[in-house]
């Protein structure tokens, strides 16, 4: 099971009322934080779900309102209880080092390690920090500056074959090795994880895709092969075409066109995030969504959910 | 008429409800805000002043709690109605300049001028932008950066004498440049200021100390040679002795020490910020504070006033 929360759901500025949009996940009682505005600190605090487990802090992409809120957020674990000794891992695209070495000028010693982890899209590799939960990402289509759609992978492990053990007179203490997909020997012979497993099972898949044009490439990544999303979480920065801005390209979805990126890439479910500071009533262009892909919902701070393995 | 606004009231870290200590300050249209820490552009916004005229702001330190929130306004100025061309100015201590390189990181290109002043402490000037109101500052006794207790002086003029400009047949029209202080020539003959003003009137001064360790040196600043200040800001990290660190010597003042320095520099009131994230019902240490200087009185955030000249 992962807990799911939306910490804010602003682009660009933060609003009294509407933080930056900021997205944490939790599995068991580690903690993993999708982009970091200014202001994250604050409703990750009210959130309720502590700080001293957040292991990993992904960033889509080094714009002020994605990141201004990572050395504040840093000097406070900081503070935690009696203070913090696990390493922390920060995920980004290009130039993270640089600007995360600007903006540390404020906190230039931690008490902690911190790690950080350039990304360039396309990777697909364990998150640090965090046992059974899995990172992947790819390239999003953002102004000028890199930026990356994730996602978080909680794979399931095939279903445990009960009576097949019995057969074989398996000693109980030995199924949970073989569970999670290690050989076991035992009476002089090699049973292997197959031999007691079901076929393989769907796991839990989370997507992130802010801030972003849409792209072919984008669908594909929410697809993964036909995987697709339990949740696809996307900017609508816009309730649609009217809003945008009228002089240069804006390089920002409308709600039609996260709805879109959820249907073509076989989203379950879409939360839309990332308002723009002008849609001050979100809920006037739903409909532009949910016309596109019925199974949207409006995001909002605070928005909490657990997404369980299908039964 | 000065109107003063406590933005935050909180020290270290930003608490759900209790933004980072942040002073605004307003005279005619034009705002000063003295501190900026994470968040304080969203205390700003729900103040609803406005931000277009927002036209100096005023570092007392390099910490973190006091400066983070510094790029996120900065840039979000450069979005405010049609786009600011205003200059604004910074002004603080050393090192101002090298910690604003590193933070405008995020902010590489403003669409306005931005000024840096960096300040040692002992200076008396004109404030950038806002025209009668003048800044004076001095060294406070914070950990190991320099950090400045500031001063924002209003001052006013001597009164204006009617009965004398008449009698001298002096035009109506001339009135407005002597009472500035300028000399008029008429008929041929020079007419002196001081000729049709009265004494000298004191002004209104506003004092921010925080952070800082209580200080000779502070008490006089507060007391400018006998004129004292109409309202001293001063922090109150802890409500009082037993709720400081064991282990190390803190470079804050507790509620009674505000209280002293508010009494010996001659204040005529004493408003508490900057609470220690512990510090969760300043109330409950009110009479620590009042018991020194019974004209005391509990910040919160929001909380907002008018300072006028003495009648």
């Amino acid at each position: 099971m992962l807990d799911v929360c939306l910490l804010g759901t602003g682009g660009t500025l933060p609003l009294p009322g509407r933080h930056l949009s900021a997205t944490l996940v939790r599995l068991g009682g580690s903690l993993v934080l999708l982009d970091c505005g200014e202001g994250t600190q604050v409703a990750l605090r009210a959130r309720g779900w502590g700080m001293r487990h957040l292991n990993a802090v992904l960033i889509t992409h080094v714009h002020a309102d994605h990141i201004l809120g990572l050395p504040g957020l840093l000097l406070t674990l900081a503070f935690t209880g009696k203070g913090r000794d696990e390493p922390l891992t920060v995920y980004g695209p290009e130039p993270l080092e640089a600007v995360l070495k600007g903006l540390l000028v404020v906190a230039p010693r931690l008490p902690y390690p911190l790690h950080v982890v350039t990304l360039s899209g396309g990777e697909s590799l364990p998150l640090a920090g965090i046992d059974g939960l899995r990172l992947a990402c790819d390239v999003a289509d953002h102004d000028d500056v890199p930026c990356l759609a994730y996602a978080l992978e909680l794979p399931r492990a095939p279903k445990f074959d009960v009576d097949r053990a019995r057969e074989l007179g398996l000693p109980v203490p030995l199924w949970g090795r073989l569970q999670r997909g290690e050989a076991v020997t035992f009476d002089g012979r090699t049973v292997l994880p197959d031999e007691v497993r079901g076929p393989e099972r769907r796991g839990l898949r989370l997507v992130l895709a802010t801030d972003t044009r849409p792209s072919a490439r984008l669908v594909e990544f929410v697809s993964a092969g036909g995987t697709g999303a339990d949740l696809l979480i996307a900017e609508g920065m816009y309730g649609d075409e009217d809003m945008k801005p009228a002089r240069w390209e804006s390089p920002h979805m409308t709600f039609a066109e996260a709805a879109q990126l959820a249907r073509d890439g076989g989203a379950r479910r879409l939360w839309l995030t990332h308002y723009g500071p002008s849609l001050s009533d979100p809920d006037a262009y739903l409909h532009r969504a949910t016309s596109v892909f019925p199974a949207t919902q409006l995001g909002h701070d605070g928005m909490t959910e657990t997404l369980s393995f299908e039964q």
